[in-house]
């Protein structure tokens, strides 16, 4: 069995954006020399998600406002008791939950098995800050 | 290393529908030869969702009124930015989100591990055209 | 290809709850003897999920706010067809797909490859019986 662990590193300058890791990753399944196995992609922080969707950025202005309307940013610690802790991010964890937190991708033929539309992205629900993503690949 | 790698072909006569896609990749399974291992089953397009739940119609009513309330269908692209692209199935990639994209299940001697009232399903948001969905197995 | 699979047994006394499973994932991961490798925590019941996110009592009231805002209990089998079939936790199956269900971790030098904060919970919609989580770990 072979295997590939890298970790990703991001600093979005806003507190929230959807960015694409989707080459990187690519590239990654190329430097590993697995040719059958699976792909992990994790964000290694609970205020993020990585999904796959469409590279469109009209469908990512309209995640923000899914998101926001489902759970909306409030900094009250009435409103959201997470806040109490002295945060202000309690809507983030929210976000991130109904986005999904990981996913898992196939290898097939050393590259990896995706549909035509298929695009790999980080979404960032609580930035200005150094955050890692998980890349871990298994198989031979 | 064992692994199996099928593109299941789906076409969907309706825009929603719940299929069943348990007992194929229970057969897939078998086919492998994989008696300990992974079995991921995801959707090679970004407007559906592979999920675990139960094998019961009025449930699966509920979860279309979930999602419609959620993220309802809109055909404007005021409402949703993704339909200037000149598509109407922007809500489709929402729900997709909501619903979740892919499920990992284990194998264990030889068979798919699962609780008594887990089946597997295919829920289409954006049908009428042929899609595929991606069982990829490995293990030994 | 070393594997380890393991069901852990659940009761919990009220209808939902948040519970740690972190350390007793931890110490399976050791028994494994994996080193580089994949483990799945996946529930093994449609009415319950298994999630990373923060070990702090604020934010997991926030959930249930979230929840039960999206997908509130209803007994009436009007409101949710589900409940047709003579049960009440139409809702239940509802709030697990909103809050996914399972999580895939990374194995990296045979411990669990998480960031600072990732704390693994089950997360029951349903309870007052027995019910079981299944931990699937793969890799060598």
């Amino acid at each position: 069995m072979k295997s590939l662990t890298k970790e990703l590193w991001m600093e979005i300058p806003t507190r929230r954006a959807i960015v694409s890791i989707h080459r990187e990753v690519e590239r990654l399944v190329v430097e590993s020399g697995v040719q059958e196995g699976l792909c992990l992609v994790s964000p290694m922080h609970i205020t993020a998600s990585v999904f796959v969707n469409d590279n469109e950025s009209g469908l990512h202005h309209d995640y923000e406002l899914l998101l926001e309307k489902l759970a909306p940013f409030n900094a009250s610690s009435e409103v959201y008791h997470h806040n109490r802790t002295g945060e202000d991010n309690a809507d983030a964890h929210l976000k991130r939950q109904l986005m999904g937190r990981e996913v898992t991708l196939a290898i097939t033929a050393g590259k990896l098995h995706l549909g035509p539309w298929e695009h790999l992205f980080y979404y960032e629900f609580d930035g200005r800050r150094r955050k890692r993503i998980l890349v871990k690949i298994i198989g031979e």
